[in-house]
């Protein structure tokens, strides 16, 4: 994939959950919540400051991040979802996240 | 076409998605998705800063952008439309999109 | 008319679209769509900034503009209606627009 | 009238539009529409800038001005409508207007 | 009283309108208007600036004001109507106002 | 109680109105009105400006207050309602209000 | 657990409140409020002022805090809710709180 995201921006590949809860029960389609984590696969050069200079980011392709239901803007290419966010929506790195 | 977007405007040509899938299905005209990606024909010169200065704009006429559905201004000038998008409306540039 | 728009505030006598669309079918009076172009009759003197000094405005009298639906404020002067935008209302420059 | 207003705000005395329109024909009092001119007539010394000094109004007494409909506060003292504005409300100065 | 408004607060106490309307007509309660007038009783230091000082204000005690109806919190003590408002919603002030 | 509030936060403690009115009714209980007068029993030590110095607050512990009836968060610790407010909430500081 | 909260987010581990109440009532489960109080269990490094330097938080790993109804974005991981706030989110530090 060649997506260059502007600024503060971050393509991220949501995480699906496993389809097995931590009660050990398996849950239909419609029960699973929408995901919450994802990798991320694109990482912009970071906002201007008012100087010209850029921000440099927290996040780096690779991380495992956290980030709220809903956040960003979900886009398909080629048959993928992906999700653009800006980093301020990313609420945490996951350091042992999966990969 | 001659547009001269002010600031840090862009005028887009939204690029229809081809009319197959990628599972391979044929679409019929009001199941098609609204198009997120464009052609960049016209940019402005860029917003300027408090000193009068501009910001140099980090998209270019020609680049294949993506960009959140809804976004920007829908015009229709000698019967096509064109979408007149900020530059922050603008998520990624795809690399290798369409021309 | 003399109007003199304080700021960055323009003055624009809306174009009608022709009652002929691109197809060459007419349509009648209740199917034509908002003007969304105009030529610029009067310009302010520019937004003052913090220093007091004016910023210049981009957009000149007589310029056609391109400028998002529903826009401005909408006066009528004499019987005839007028728009009054503020530059940042303007989307682009029409450069061998309607005069 | 000794109202003095404060910082960048305008007192105004709408002026009503004549009784017939632009066609000959005189309308009954519920067809016509809400003023949108006034003549200024009392002036704030202006807004005070960060460093404590005033910005100067461009907008002086006796000036015909033009807002937008519902703009300001509409005030009655003594049995007569005023409006009070921000000079930011002020679309533009009519300059052969009405005094 | 002994109120001690913060900032750049005032304490009013609403003027209620003469009971008679300019037309020599008594209404009853109920078409009153809601007080736009009020004397000042109170006022604070002034809002700080970023530097830690204070912006003094332009209203001063005893003065008689004009405010938009419902601006500021209605307050109760002592069995009397006050009204708390920031100097910003203060539109003018009465000159020969009633004290 | 060792509540220690963070930045231009305080800690207050509502006080009830006493059950009897200004002219001598008793009221049932629910015809009160929420209280808006209460006593600070924690402040915290002042936001901080952009340089990272702290902006003193001009409320201290035991001054007895006057909010804006559903200003700040109602907390409940230990069986007791506490308020928390940020000190722009805080209308006037009753001089010689009840401790 | 290995969440790292970017700039100034805490996560939170929420302490329900003991099934007990003040007056030693047991109180069914959908009578109990929704916790506001918790345990940080992670810190970010602070926000970034606008010269790139970060501001240093004022709460600290394992302070217990109280924060508003829901405040911040409740997310699940391994089986567990925790709450992932900004630093400005939190009301107060509670200084002998459970640990």
């Amino acid at each position: 994939m060649n997506l260059r995201p502007l600024g503060d921006r971050l393509v991220v590949k949501p995480i699906e959950e496993a389809e097995q809860t931590s009660t050990g029960i398996f849950l239909p389609e419609t029960a699973k919540e929408k995901p919450q984590q994802g990798k991320v696969v694109a990482a912009g050069p970071g906002a201007r400051k008012e100087n010209g200079e850029r921000i440099p980011l927290d996040v780096k392709v690779d991380d495992t991040v956290l980030y709220a239901k809903y956040a960003g803007t979900s886009i398909k290419l080629q048959g993928e979802e992906y999700l653009i966010l800006k980093e301020s929506d990313v609420l945490a790195i996951v350091e042992n996240g999966n990969k």
